[in-house]
Parts: structure tokens; sequence; C-alpha cells
């Protein structure tokens, strides 16, 4: 590894469904595998503080209230204002972290970047991003559930903050943009599909127009904008179907003796697949839009995935990801 | 198999990318697995009456022009009355025939249908079904594609012609019916899906709620709800991604001699889940609302998928599905 820039990422140790078991664990194998790595941890002092008694890089945070999955967002976000979540998103608007990682309460963290850190200059909705493995390269599709009902210049939008994504966190230069639509011409879709394409043929570059359903992981493009949600149907979609069809591979693999020791021969290069298109690769959705780097974890993360997380954030920062959407979305102001 | 009422269905034999030769080997296969089968062909004289001189229960209807896929659907429709598709409707406007089959141009087939045969009472648009297969019990989709913008009582309307077709064609006598949505909870959603939810309530029988992209292919119920925009991007995308993964569990499977001897050890149970999750199983998508049985299949229909779209074409006839339609849309007039 090439020396990286320090980066400070705060970390809510209370977030998912396996916290704070599975968080701490994530952010061990996070600060073995980036020595330029700090973390904040927010969270009940008597985890944070014995934890990073033993860790060079770990500093405690301690904080007295967590925001439950069941929680309303916005309102937990108002009245539990020394929650794990709230004050990690705090540390990050006073400078203290670069960037803040929770597998907590999607809506949670979203309420809370938003009204905590605050909106970018020009940006009217922030939008959950999420990278798609594919078997060639990965893709950015956005919105995933940010925003449910959307106009055409918000995708606009999406797409500026999905070419800052891409080029920040995967590295693409110029990356291409492909409008999630139900047909190839630009005459096709939905009134929000057909004003958005219009709008998106001056006003994003790389735009490579429509891609259809079937397309989304054989593209050519490296950013799908869609609206919240289509693009929060379209990612469980994929979860759900690629869970389904893994197991009934499995099915016909087990179901005899001979097809196990026949499967046992094929593991090692299913595994690999499976690895390949593992959505726990990159571990975290950004919310993209906010003024710093807020990375949302899949409640069901494990400690590979919160470790993915983490390195998606300090990736995000060392990309200039928030200075990359200020630019784009606002180049006048920058 | 039991007496089955005799049927006669109308097949566009132009249709498809493989017509007509896919589409007449379809309809020998049709003709020789139901032997109450009738059909009428349309199509130019030289296809249609020859084959029809060999084979006791098919009759030829020679038509003069053909619309071609990339043919504007609604003008194509106006501008030949004489095509295989316009006639076709007509027959079964005219009573000469009772379901029409074609694998030509969705878009003409839409507008033929609707301009011919016409609108059911009470139904404000047709839409497009789908059987989607699953490990476990069959799934209709609707809508996919007719309606890209919808309002919330077209979604009620879906759930109607959706639990008939359920009933006509799968035999499910109480359909179980959930709305595609990006939560659990109803206030959950879009502004469409929020107020579709609310509708559904109290005018759908046998309302099971939301479901997530995620339980599309898992889910309990019968009948899945949603506007063509969405419906059509998770058609297209389960086929895209049923594509990928197998392509990927043929490329672990291969990759070595010896991974290819475990593989013809699995071969037959693969191919046999491959069969199961087979969307050319159902080889056609009905068009809803429409006075008759219209019945579209996939432009690459194979002569399997033809014979398929066929079957349900007829099931379709025999399960009274337009009849069950009318009365779920307009019960006062029935």
């Amino acid at each position: 590894m090439t020396e990286a820039r320090p980066v400070r990422v705060c970390v809510d140790t209370m977030g998912g469904d396996f916290a704070p078991a599975e968080v701490l664990e994530g952010v061990t194998r996070a600060l073995a595998a980036d020595p330029a790595l700090e973390v904040i941890l927010t969270g009940p002092a008597d985890i944070v503080v014995p934890y990073a008694e033993t860790r060079p890089r770990a500093t405690p945070h301690p904080t007295t209230q967590v925001i439950a999955m069941e929680d309303h967002p916005a309102s937990a976000v108002r009245s539990k204002g020394d929650s794990s979540i709230v004050v990690g998103c705090r540390l990050v608007r006073d400078g203290e972290a670069e960037a803040f990682f929770s597998a907590g309460s999607t809506g949670a963290c979203m309420a809370a970047a938003t009204l905590v850190m605050g909106r970018l200059k020009g940006v009217a909705r922030p939008a959950i991003a999420t990278i798609i493995p594919t078997p060639t390269t990965p893709v950015v599709l956005l919105d995933v559930g940010a925003n449910a009902d959307c106009k055409p210049e918000h995708l606009v939008a999406f797409a500026h903050m999905g070419i800052a994504y891409a080029q920040a966190v995967l590295g693409v230069t110029e990356p291409a943009v492909g409008l999630l639509n139900i047909g190839e011409e630009a005459t096709k879709g939905s009134a929000l599909a057909i004003e958005a394409h219009a709008l998106m043929l001056s006003a994003v570059p790389g735009f490579a127009g429509n891609v259809e359903g079937r397309e989304v992981l054989s593209s050519a493009v490296d950013v799908i904008v869609t609206d919240g949600f289509t693009g929060n149907v379209v990612l469980k979609l994929l979860e759900g179907t690629s869970r389904t069809l893994l197991l009934q591979v499995r099915e016909a693999m087990t179901s005899s003796p001979i097809r196990r020791m026949a499967a046992a021969v094929l593991a090692p290069s299913v595994r690999r697949m499976k690895a390949r298109l593992d959505p726990d690769t990159y571990g975290g959705a950004p919310l993209l839009g906010v003024r710093g780097v807020c990375i949302i974890g899949h409640g069901s993360s494990s400690s590979r995935a919160v470790c993915a997380g983490i390195g998606v954030a300090a990736r995000a920062v060392r990309g200039g990801m928030p200075e990359r959407i200020s630019t784009a979305v606002a180049p006048e102001a920058s």
C-alpha cells in the first residue's frame, strides 16, 4: 500500500443488528487494513472506553443515548441529542472527524446528517448511493431510497453526485452515466424519465442515455440514476434474486451424495463467484449531498461489511468527495 | 387430460424475431398438446395456407400487411388495417376467435387490442401482466409496461384484473394481493404507493399489504401490483439478473477439466432448476382490461414459448378471464 493520508472516521458502535460486537470487530479489521486510519467511537462509555484503551488509533467518545431501528427517525434525532448517531454527525460538522459510519437506522442517519451536517450549497435533495458489484466493473446506483418522489432536476443533481462519488471512491476519471428507464429511446418512459433524459442531455457530462432493467448488471455505464422508489426496489430485488437463485443452485448441488461430491470440487470457484458479487465488498451506502462524508451500512452488517464501510468512508475523504460534489452541483460557487 | 371445451385461438404467424418458423412450430406443439384447440392463422397467404392444409384444426386467414418492430405502434395500427395483428384483434372482436396471440411488437398489440377490441366497461387503463416463476408458487406481476405513469385508482383496478387473471389462469381461488413498495408500513413509499395502499385496504379483497423488492421471488402473495414503470424495470431486471448469475455459475463450473467433470454430474439437476425458473414456461403476457383475450409473447419467443403462450390464451378463455375482470372492475354492471 502506498502511504495514504491520515483520515479520522467516526464510527457508531451501536448501529446494526449485531452491534456492538460485529461493529467493534469491523473497526479492528479496518484499523489493521489501513495504517493511516484513526477512529472515534460513539456509544456507551462501558463499550467504547475499554475497547479504545487497547488500540492506539482509537478514541472513545462516550454517548448516553441510542436511536433504535423502530424509532421515528426525525423525532428521534431531535429528542436524542446525545445519541451515537447525532453526536457522530456533530463531530463531522465540528471538524473533529472527517467522516461518519453507522449501520444503524437509515432514516435516522439521513435525518441526523441532513439536520446536523447540513446540505451542500446547490443540493435540494441528498440521495443515497450504493455500489452494485457486477461481473465486470462495479456500478454506482442512486437514489436508492432517500427520495421516493422526485422531480427531473433532482435526477440531474443525482447524476452529478454519482459522478463525484464514482471518481472519488471507484477512481473512474470520466464516469459514463445512464438513466434507468423502460426503453432505449429518449421519448420512452414515465413523464419524469422523459423530462430528466432531456435535461441530462445538456447538463450531465458523460450522459450515455437510457439503461433498461436487464442491463443493470451488464451495462457499460459507471453510474445509473433513478428516483428513490425505483432505486430501492431495484436494490432489494437484486438482493432477493441473488439469494433465491444461489439457494436454488445450492439445492441442485446438494440433493444427493454424488452431487455433494461434485459440488465439493466446485466449491472454491463458486465461492469466488459469490465473493465477486457480494454486496458486502462495498459495505456501505453514502448519503450524498451533505456537508461531510456519511456512510450508512446495512442493518445486518457483518464485521467484514463494517470494515468495508469504514474503508469506503476513508476513500471518500481521501478522494475529496464532498468537494467534488460541491463543484459539480454548484460550479459557480467553487 | 380431462376433456377441455374447444377454444379458437388466432395466432399472428409474423410476430417475433424468429417468425414465421418458430411460431408455426409452436402452433404445431400447441395443437398436439391440446386436442380441443383450434387455431386461426393470420399472415401471408403463402405461409398460412400451406401450413393449414396439412393440419385438421388450423384455419388460414391470409393478410397482406405486417407491422414491424420498429413501426410506430399507434400509427401502424391505423395505417395497416390488413396486418396480421390488426386482423387478429378484429377476429376476436367479431367472435370468430376467442383469443389472440402474437409475439410481435408489444406496442402494436396493445394499440390494436385497445382500439379494435375496445376496453371493458370500468377499465380506464388496460395493463400488461406477467407470470413470474418462483421456487414455490408463481406470481402475477402487473403492470409491466402499458402505463408508465399511474394514478392510485389505476393500481386498484390492476389489483382486480390481476386477481381475475390468477383465478382464471393459475387456478388460485382467493388470490392474495401485495403492493410493491419500499417499506412494510402503510405510510412508507411514494405518494402514489401510499395513496394506493389506503385505497386497496378497502377496495381489494385479499389485500395483504406492501411487498418489498427482496420478497418478489419469495413472498406469500399471488399477485403483485405496481405502476408500469416500476413493473417493467422489475421484469427486465429479473431477466438480466438470472442471466448474469447463471452465466457466472456456468463459468465457475467449466473453468477447468475437473470442474467440467463435476459439472456434468450436476447438469441434470441444474437443468431442472433452470426449467423451474424459466419465464418461457408461461410464454406470454396478457393485456388485461380489453374485450377479449390478448396474449403478447416475448419478441425472442422460441417455439416452446409460443406453445406456452397459446396455452395461456386457451386457459384464459376456458377460465372466463374477461368475464371475471368485467365482474371485478364493474360489479354493478354484471
